[in-house]
């Protein structure tokens, strides 16, 4: 075995996640935008903290590994807001389709396979670990939002309804998180952060 | 069980991880200070990427926690250059302590204690898991300043001498890369981005 290019060469383009940005803002640095990487991160320890919320089963190294490269394919595609018109949903999706391929396609075959076969799993959100780790970047937003004057929501005008939809899984995946949701909302709503 | 408060503490604490800076640079960001979070985010799947290379078997999935959460400490200590000296390591080892004590306690007594456990394995770097881990966090700035004209070690007048030191853990934990590492660090030494 020697040191594989291929590897490194991945790792290498993993620099560039920390460019893309979101549009949470993040009051602790002068509400600059989060990035995707940085989120991933903090998503990946919400899940390991929260894990025990989780209703059905889940293996919580293979939802921490989802979570850490659920983002790699906004190198190309860009990160979309959540709340965007459907239409423009559809075309993200293939370009993300496209970035899979390509940025997993970096990595040797059987290793880019086994990451991208993780990665579908977890765009397709069917499995208890998917959904779950989705489940974790949906309310991630919601905490921060709540400790920041509803933050993206208040400034995109969003409702209550759309972001209950957003959270939506949650209510079978982690019941008391759906609690704490509903809770959440009806306090940001009475602080007129969501748009009716 | 209801919803604790304690976990969701913790989890909006993990914000103050992205507003610490620290020595490397990120030549996609216009060379912007990288911070502690997307860091800690690029060595977890650095880890997982470069697994196979260690020498002694090693639990990729308690790595990767104990990556995740390595650099927490810095949200009340900062970031120490690699390449400090030895007195101001001294200092800020206790620094590291004291806030890991912190941190780790806004979560409940048992899990709080399970992860400054795991932390504290990795800091003291004895067992196979935390001596990979480590040397995972600390190859890394080596593949970014390869690619960056010397980065960090350039404009901080780095010896080779010294970033071999760094590394040396290498040679027993993954012996490929520390060949690689070594492979490396004669073309930055011939790049002049070495100091002698
Ligand atoms: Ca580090």
């Amino acid at each position: 075995m020697t040191v594989s290019l291929s590897q490194l060469t991945f790792i290498n383009e993993l620099d560039k996640l920390k460019a893309v940005k979101r549009q949470m803002l993040l009051p602790d640095e002068d509400n600059r935008q989060e990035n995707s990487a940085e989120h991933s991160w903090h998503v990946a320890l919400t899940a390991l903290m929260l894990k025990d919320y989780a209703e059905h089963p889940v293996d919580i190294d293979r939802v921490i590994k989802m979570i850490l490269l659920h983002d790699l394919v906004e190198i190309d595609a860009g990160d979309m807001f959540a709340f965007a018109d459907e239409q423009d949903h559809a075309e993200q999706e293939l370009k993300e389709l496209a970035a899979a391929k390509r940025i997993f396609g970096l990595l040797n075959e059987s290793q880019g396979q086994q990451y991208l076969t993780l990665w579908l799993e977890f765009e397709a959100a069917e499995t208890n670990d998917a959904r779950f780790a989705k489940a974790m970047d949906r309310i991630l937003p919601l905490f921060q939002n709540m400790k920041n004057n509803g933050g993206s929501w208040a400034r995109h005008k969003v409702t209550k309804q759309k972001v209950l939809d957003r959270n939506q899984m949650l209510e079978t995946a982690a019941p008391l998180l759906w609690q704490y949701v509903n809770e959440q909302l009806d306090i940001a709503e009475s602080n007129g952060w969501l748009a009716s």
